[in-house]
């Protein structure tokens, strides 16, 4: 049918006519100005659209896709929940098994601090579940004062109010009155746009604590309830923190009382080439949000991980007030928890984190050899299997592209030659976020095309 | 294996070890004083837990299972997508097939001033996206003073932090800082609790218009963004609105400029004897929340429809400004996809919005036939399958029970007795919204068990 171009005439029509796609130029897509891409199926790394063209997803979707396109696995588990119990609520204590499994199996591979998990949908809605118990604990604790968040420029949270809010990049706030109130945004701990060139990385992680600090102390630390951040930065561009960056934040946040929520989206389930970022980092976070990686993107699914010492004034508070009264109806969705148990088998029984660490600097090398010699190439970046590669007019002079001129031609003319990959808001860097099962050969082909399409869109 | 003590044993364990459950007394939980249920599946409008004890579920889950339990056509349609292509983002135009006729099957179904559906995951992350494109619609009009939303006191639209401070129910305020400034509530429009007993109902809409009148004029209606409403509440205690009342509010809301955002999260596809609530009460919104029975539940899917005027601001905002930075990365989930599709063909094929008007009325039969003569009923109400009895210690002097005190019991000893019905908050308000299935038999099970719990209940 897919094949059949009348129907193809007629589906394209439908999804100009009806559907508002997110974060998408919708004049254009309405007016059909740009050609869209119906996606029809997959296998490992490949995705194949409804004209029987294949590409090489190097970003796995959003980041999501880790245990690679058409996994039997999870497919069939998703089916037998559907077909015994597609759903009933966990409110008031009720429970489904698969859900009460995949908890199990979350809190096994979490740290050992970490006591309990709320299930979500996505992302953004964790973040905001982590916003509302983070609130809640201090209100608990008598200090209802405690109540803004800290942010980072560049930061990934999510498009909601509140995770937007969070979120550190200016078109998720423009026009939608972004940030709220008391979500305030240090800087991004980027060492390639240190503020002076000259900056050792020790003195440019001095610089970002001491902006931290004077943050802490002009709003009052009294007035500051938790600081949010992603283990590696993923939207942003894909930066990986100076190495002595999260011990010195962390030493600052719990002086100053002061929690910290670990964003695990992009980096949980091993992308980072451990099971979870905070492991890769050293984080001994209060609350971790995890999502994408945890069902493979198969079924919408997501999660906050809450430690102990929050856990503990949490269930005082039902002691002392009731319920607590913080739900989604489809918090611990059976078929989600399903797709989850089965995806978290296939990580083990694929060895993907394994394969992530062992990729990664697989992955870093072949992309330095493909662009070696490049003179627009500013970095070669990563940690596991998120890399990224920053172009500027002139790097040894820091002459930077105005943003987003040339990273989206890059991957542009990247898709053309059959390989996606995703340029990065703000500047010009192509990232790479490939599903964990990558292989050496499919890695060459990436970088080897990133190389193509740079010196194709970089020579005009 | 769900009847091996053993297993059972570590199952419970485990849930309460390791499990964040929403809405619900958390140490009672985590310490096993209230006994859980693990439910293990059901077929029609009937529940099975894994110690093979059966049950009516008289409230469709959480309102949401609303083809009832076992539906083979939609969990076929999941595994199939699943097997298929279980997921690929719908960013920057790309897109899905079910995704894509599930688009085209909602718009069909929308009233024809609407012109586009923006899809998520739950209610909550549905209200914060119309809140979202409420506030960029005004943005762009060059009205961005235009900003507060006003709701009302037992309303429910979610329990995020946006979609909490839209509840209008102290529970989900409390202890988290809710509401946020700029979300105001206006009165419930329950004549029941009129203020008066001697107001007639005429006398009751009169004084709802006036206060929201007056508060338009004391914050200013250039500063009032959109008006949120269920056509009939539903969480709050279940209340069908007075006759005149939407036509009253809409008069006012189109005179200040001021959006309609209709939640049919618990109204939409036929709960309310209609396709939507808005066509039970004659609404013109601008903005339609839908979820709950869009997939029967049986995978998480929720959609914001949007008017036509808003859409054309918004597709204008993009050619001014560039790509619309709204999108959850499983917005169009294909495999919620496919389950909406199934889901709505099933509703046809069933014809299940018509069981609920024919239903509807011998439901509120069958409750008031059960309860006659009762002396502690204060109302028995509803629209559609959607109903409720409401208690009080003395009716004819409107002396009502503290809240919370006979509800829960009654409620629970219609469990004790193999029927779901909920004990709705801030009342002693039993309600019942099953699946759309039910049959006059079933009907009369509910009835009659909900008259032996009274009757257990208010005798001692």
């Amino acid at each position: 049918m897919s094949l059949d171009p009348r129907i193809n005439d007629e589906l394209a029509a439908w999804d100009r006519d009806h559907l508002l796609h997110p974060t998408t130029h919708t004049a254009n897509h309405a007016r059909g100005d740009v050609p869209g891409r119906i996606v029809t199926g997959g296998e490992g790394v490949y995705i194949e659209d409804r004209d029987g063209k294949r590409y090489l997803d190097a970003f796995a979707a959003l980041y999501c896709v880790n245990a690679g396109y058409g996994r039997t696995e999870i497919a069939d588990a998703i089916s037998e929940q559907a077909h015994k119990l597609a759903f009933f609520h966990s409110f008031a204590g009720q429970g489904n098994e698969p859900a009460i499994r995949l908890a199990k199996m979350i809190m096994d591979r979490a740290p050992d601090h970490m006591a309990r998990v709320y299930f979500g949908l996505s992302g953004s809605d964790a973040n905001e579940t982590n916003v509302k118990l983070a609130w809640q604990y201090n209100v608990l604790r008598g200090k209802p004062e405690k109540r803004k968040i800290i942010s980072r420029w560049r930061a990934y949270h999510g498009s909601g109010i509140v995770s937007g809010s969070m979120t550190g990049l200016q078109s998720y706030h423009a026009r939608f009155h972004l940030p709220l109130d008391g979500f305030l945004h240090t800087h991004s701990p980027q060492y390639l746009r240190r503020p002076d060139a000259d900056m050792s990385e020790a003195d440019f992680v001095n610089w970002l604590i001491g902006d931290l600090e004077a943050m802490i102390e002009r709003e009052g630390p009294d007035t500051i309830c938790a600081f949010i951040g992603e283990p590696a930065m993923g939207t942003g561009g894909i930066m990986p923190p100076p190495e002595s960056y999260w011990g010195r934040v962390q030493e600052v946040l719990e002086r100053h009382d002061i929690l910290l929520i670990a964003d695990e989206v992009v980096t949980g389930f091993g992308r980072s080439g451990q099971m979870f970022g905070s492991e890769t980092y050293d984080l001994k976070p209060d609350f971790m949000t995890i999502a994408k990686g945890l069902t493979s993107a198969y079924a919408p699914l997501s999660g906050s991980i809450i430690s102990q010492r929050v856990f503990d004034v949490l269930m005082q508070g039902t002691d002392d007030f009731g319920p607590l009264a913080h739900g989604w109806t489809y918090s611990a969705h059976p078929v989600s928890a399903a797709a989850g148990i089965a995806t978290l088998n296939l990580i083990d029984d694929m060895g993907l984190v394994e394969n992530a660490r062992a990729m990664g600097p697989v992955f870093q090398e072949a992309l330095k050899d493909a662009m070696d010699g490049h003179p627009n190439v500013a970095e070669v970046r990563g940690v596991g299997l998120m890399a990224a590669v920053e172009f500027a007019a002139d790097p040894a002079t820091r002459d930077w592209f105005a943003p987003m001129t040339v990273g989206p031609k890059i991957a542009e003319a990247m898709t053309q030659r059959g390989v996606i990959a995703r340029a990065m808001p703000e500047a010009n860097t192509v990232g790479f976020a490939p599903p964990l099962c990558i292989t050496p050969d499919e890695i060459t082909i990436v970088a080897q095309t990133l190389r193509a399409a740079a010196d194709e869109v970089l020579s005009q």
